[in-house]
């Protein structure tokens, strides 16, 4: 076979004997005296390695401050958007309700400001990225953060309702669950859809990369992980939810249940003339109203499952399904090729 | 195709005027003046949404504190609990053996104080649940709340033993492993069994909610999802974990073990005459003892798998194994159906 | 069947009656009065606890601290050292082009001599553990934690170069990216190897345990559980991630790309003739260069996956593939056996 290279010999034997060196100046009792990592060496290569990087990638001088969100800031402005969204029960221990409006009031005012900062940093980079390392208009970008924090705060009372209707289907959907509070507290499905329904807001509204910070906040305290691109329907629950991937150009209609590991995937990625992958095509599928998908189910490519439909656990799905069907491993023929082939 | 309703234009027309408004708030160099997110207009709308909510659902105004668990307090429990059932290893850094039991004896102190407010907070959640928003025994509620923390605090010496019986499991079954302080520091599968032991005594002694956060913490940790009712005998090994997940009425023999992405689930969820999901019933599989499941394997309903079975990676099975069995895709004749259909 | 025994009656009746005086501990108005909790009691049987386990396993009285690493230190270490390696995207966001190369030392001398201390404890641990309880050279500790930590840092500019492969081959795999800065602050996968390339590093070093701890600060957080022994080379790219497992003896060739849930496991653990497990011995799989493994795939023991080839989703293998192959499930004749057997 032909053993791949492997960089696990990062140190050329000059390096190890250096690093002996280093090691050797340790006082004659054995206690340690102050490192010397031989910082300034490491600093410097260090900066090599940038200054090769971004003369590859025509990455002009970076003047500026860094020009990307945080994701602990957004962290922070997502804890305090649950809060203004559902405030006795996913706000502060000590809420009453007679103070709920000044404290959703408040809330809301320090979350939309820590967001808009953090959209302008998002903006800030693309118009770097876009304008050869300068920002043309400063102005345009405060502008445009502006107006997508406005339309965004104004759709929270929407998003809301829109969220009542995901944390009923939830409590409706499990028989484990014992009380809708239960279920807004400690489903991570409820806790994906709420952050889903901010990201694709900011997703849709000019703001990808926040976006896509805050859904992978979600993807790493859930195990779900839904592109912010996605649309999804009002009533919509996952259970369980460890392992399931949505992709950017999926649509999900109402009342949809999926389980744990449901992968709704692209099939194959067509590229450009140029040979890179095209960006943005409609290659996911598209899952009407009412269809439940059990674990483990692989759905791919752009088609179409029909309203109403069952689609079983750990199926692998390429093809249109009409509506009130019930597909199973059983029903599915591929499973059982004739060809004879026998690659394993 | 039928295509779904999808709530994503979230404003009307006139909240985008109204956006514009604001983001024309601006001066003319372009620099930003202090935003109007119009919040008094958006916490009215959210005040609506919540009035509306509350009153689709009988929701009596509610005119105390939130009585509802803190996922941020329970989690500092489960870090002080870990501290006091293993000190040296999961204790502090600093910790001395000559001083374990000072240690361990404040760390319970605090811990079961902490437990004590979030499982009162509990069942006064479900008093005024149950009694249309009013508690109407607060002395009850302590009382009951002293009963529930005290007898798990009694419980925790012999739970120590039971989890000594997990982490040699882990250590045993896995040739990684180098050696006993390794798994309860790094084991994700450890990990999650501390947790669920924890969880699965305050659901007995009655304090569901409060088991449900706890075992959230971890599957939000782990990526390992172990209903707080589950029953789990000794010597339970899960190795790597993530995506497991295990039914609330599911029952595990003794020196049990389970890799990544097992199912223990439900096959079907019975409803009730009203046409309501019936909850606790029993539905997750019996495992008996000195079973083990390989990764992907999905076992749904109340099924039997029989003492020192050993069921394959990616099966899928809902019907009982006798003891003894060895199960892979193989022997899975369902893998190949005769029926002709052809869904796919 | 033979049901198993269960450990949920951890108490005896005695200890519920116990417990029942501690909840009549409240004054008559129902207020409470400080909790007796029997700390003294559960403290004591906490400690009977720890002396027989101890006992069993022939630990000797430790008398100094705790020699373990801190998952709370090394994931510091982890954080000072992504901004070391990456300060315009993963360092603070007020850091400017300018003054890069004073963040990054200063940084870096931070996280070194917080690594050192955390493989210093880690050694002493290793030294501890075979000398009978006590360390016999408190100074040859000092030195060999010197070295590793020396080592280490010399071969970061090396291991940046190296993680600047795998950023491209995410923003080059994955049709939904949308810049580099995107792919370096949003993607799990990403992070996923740059925890597994330091930790690797301090694998090989000889620090495991450490490694071990920074290898699971990445699984939890990504849901990617990959074992610090694994050998990767270059242009290395998991989207998704979450369930993916690659164990200790695992050789992946370079710009190999892999799904979520993907397994690269063991197929049997051969024992010594003490019946132990034989621990380190080779047995996970050889991925050559240009390989795809889609979602779901498992993939078992010390096969060969040839130059270039593609792995289907779901797919169960456990054989050698040759170069260029194409493997789905549809290839598989094993999923259609002709032996009849029914067990399911």
């Amino acid at each position: 076979m032909n053993q791949p290279t492997h960089p696990d010999n990062l140190l050329a034997p000059g390096d190890a004997a250096a690093a002996r060196d280093v090691s050797a100046a340790l006082d004659t009792t054995g206690r340690t005296v102050p490192h010397n990592w031989q910082l300034a060496r490491i600093v410097d290569e260090l900066h090599g390695a940038r200054r090769d990087w971004r003369s590859a990638h025509s990455r002009q001088r970076e003047t500026g401050s860094r020009d990307l969100p945080s994701r602990d800031a957004l962290e922070q402005v997502m804890e305090q958007l649950c809060g203004a969204l559902f405030p006795m029960r996913l706000g502060p221990a000590d809420l009453r309700e007679e103070s709920e409006n000044f404290f959703v009031g408040h809330n809301l005012d320090s979350a939309l400001n820590t967001l808009y900062a953090q959209v302008r940093l998002a903006l800030r980079h693309v118009a770097r990225s876009t304008h050869g390392g300068v920002v043309p208009d400063q102005g345009e970008v405060d502008r445009h953060a502006t107006e997508i924090v406005s339309q965004f705060a104004l759709g929270l009372p929407a998003m809301r309702r829109l969220l009542d209707t995901d944390v009923m289907a939830a409590y409706n959907g499990d028989p484990a669950a014992r009380s809708v509070d239960e279920v807004l507290l400690c489903y991570p499905g409820v806790s994906a859809v709420i952050h889903h329904r901010v990201a694709h807001a900011l997703y849709r509204l000019g703001a990808p990369l926040v976006a896509r910070v805050v859904s992978e906040l979600s993807h790493s305290a859930t195990g779900i992980d839904i592109h912010p691109g996605a649309q999804i329907g009002a009533g919509f629950f996952i259970d369980h939810g460890t392992g399931v991937v949505i992709g950017e150009t999926a649509i999900i209609g109402e009342r949809v249940r999926l389980y744990q590991m449901v992968t709704l995937g692209a099939k194959r990625f067509p590229k450009t003339v140029t040979g890179d992958l095209e960006k943005g095509l409609p290659r996911h599928p598209i899952v009407e109203d009412d269809v439940v998908i059990y674990s483990g189910a692989t759905i791919l490519g752009r088609v179409v499952i029909g309203q109403g439909s069952t689609i079983g656990g750990n199926v692998w799905l390429t093809r249109d399904v009409a509506p009130g069907s019930v597909v199973t491993q059983g029903t599915l023929k591929s499973n059982c090729p004739d060809d004879g082939s026998d690659v394993l």
